[in-house]
């Protein structure tokens, strides 16, 4: 049996909930989960704002932990490894973007907790090609954050091939954020950072940034213009986007990782004199998360986290809610 | 004096309009122009619908004709050479963009009929290095709308790397996107059409386009997922945006390169997953023009168009009002 925490309708507290896994499938291995990090997208699964939750829904997507068991076919693990398992548990292993390394972008990758059982658990299963072995020189006890946070905000460096002659810019300094100034910096751009938060601007200044410009000040972001190769919003709130994309350089791109749910109301004219774009992307592939944790191990890049125990979690979540916590909050045994 | 035909107030008639054009600058050339495409811009800006039009108002960016003067310090051109100009007519060969061989995202570059006067008109000027060399293989009658339509369409295939394996579309079958299916089918891509218009269907595909969806046939669109690499949008109008995202391939770019002015309304959801990105761009630099020329000639790709004399020029610009030219209308001495 494995022994969770589980919301049994949107909006629910997390109660403890058993279930019988089955036999462990061939290609499969299990974690016991030694930490998991919280992200904000375990409590939009958790309220079903997204429409697709099923329940008792057991969230947690950063998982780090040993390996406990391994399929029958699993040959790149063994019990006892070190690994961390991210928002993806699965892939199709057959279409044209796993067969070229975009596993992140399978359309029918699954979701480590959509139609499964997260890692608010003693134990999690997913497929071996979705775990990525942690190297001995990042901290386990931070680790979890990497595993979608910061892939998710790492990703579009390597996809969009930034240069650290780059001016680059980060919207949002929080779970996602915090990572993203300290990956840009490491990367050798110029870093600004976007928030609405005065008291963030000497933190996001640590963290990595070189300039910070108040969110709430339209004029400040006005007087930006024609200057960022790069944006990444990592909120999730509708802001004036247009005042944005004008803060772009020519060819400058404007990349959402951030689930903002409102459409983006984008005018062409922005975009067309500048040629500029706007995107958005997932998670990375495991490849990209085993480059990521090198990186961020050579750079020394670590998660900021509040710690909380498992049987915590309750208050871990409402710690999330408040928009508080500095800057990622991790669950322990 | 320079003979012209000048709309004075908004939707105004076209009406013959004398004007002194001063001393020739050390960088300009003039032209005698022969030939002078109308866009659907010119319109636009003869209604002054995007708000920067100065009256008495000269249409007409895409002009054939012959050097009639060089400015002393001119030496690329001489007196006779038959040359090109498109929507722009000048730089600030000062800025990244000029520096870097992208003139067309200057952000001070100067549009033909924006505070200028274009080629509607006996003579047009034009600072000397935006202007493109006629190469002998292109027929001078036809040539015009390859230096607006024509660069308009082809450059986004130089900007995003576009390869013969891509599956491509073009959404709107008219000035622009009859030219992009012939470019597109040159380049070598599998190419759809998506028209409105069921009486284009067989014209499509002899232009170019190897299957041809209804774009007012919403099942069809939606059939259509998960496969472009990129699509070419032209039209000016507000469509279903979210539906055509949903046609793009992981990695797909859906492209503006029509002027519309209603915001794009797109939902992040539908980029991010796919890490699909959407676009716009003018018209390219005059070395890409130079690119677009010499390929069109080696593959053969003409623009279809409609003649009126420069004296019918109201009875030309109806034509184009009612949207039944096929494809681009050409005024000619």
């Amino acid at each position: 049996m494995i022994r969770a925490f589980a919301a049994f309708e949107p909006k629910g507290e997390r109660q403890p909930f058993e279930f019988d896994p089955g036999a462990l499938k061939a290609s499969e291995i299990e974690i016991n989960v030694e930490y998991c990090g919280i992200c904000h997208s375990d409590l939009s699964m958790l309220n079903n704002e997204w429409g697709m939750t099923s329940y008792p829904f057991v969230p947690g997507h950063e998982v780090i932990g040993t390996i406990s068991a391994v399929g029958s076919q699993v040959s790149q693990f063994a019990e006892g490894d070190w690994v961390g398992l991210g928002w993806h548990s699965d892939y199709c292993h057959d279409c044209r973007s796993c067969n070229t390394g975009d596993h992140n972008l399978c359309s029918d990758a699954q979701g480590t907790i959509i139609g499964r059982h997260g890692g608010f658990a003693d134990k999690v299963r997913a497929d071996a090609s979705s775990v990525v072995a942690l190297p001995s020189h990042i901290d386990k006890a931070i680790a979890g954050p990497l595993f979608c946070a910061g892939i998710t905000v790492f990703n579009p460096l390597v996809q969009f091939d930034i240069k650290p002659t780059d001016k680059v810019a980060v919207i949002g300094i929080g779970g996602l954020g915090h990572l993203a100034l300290q990956f840009l910096n490491a990367w050798g751009c110029e870093v600004t950072a976007f928030t609405s938060s005065e008291a963030k601007t000497k933190e996001a200044l640590e963290l990595g940034a070189h300039s910070v410009i108040n969110s709430r000040d339209k004029n400040a972001i006005s007087a930006a213009k024609n200057q960022f190769d790069l944006i990444i919003s990592t909120v999730d709130v509708k802001l004036d986007w247009n005042r944005y994309v004008n803060t772009l350089a020519p060819k400058g791109r404007l990349h959402f990782v951030g689930a903002t749910l409102e459409p983006l109301d984008i005018s062409v004219f922005g975009l067309m004199g500048a040629q500029r774009s706007v995107s958005s992307s997932p998670v990375g592939s495991p490849s990209t998360i085993a480059t990521m944790l090198d990186f961020a191990g050579r750079h020394k890049i670590k998660p900021i986290i509040e710690e909380f125990r498992f049987d915590q979690v309750n208050e871990a979540m409402k710690r999330l809610e408040s928009g508080d916590a500095r800057y990622r909050i991790v669950l322990k045994r």
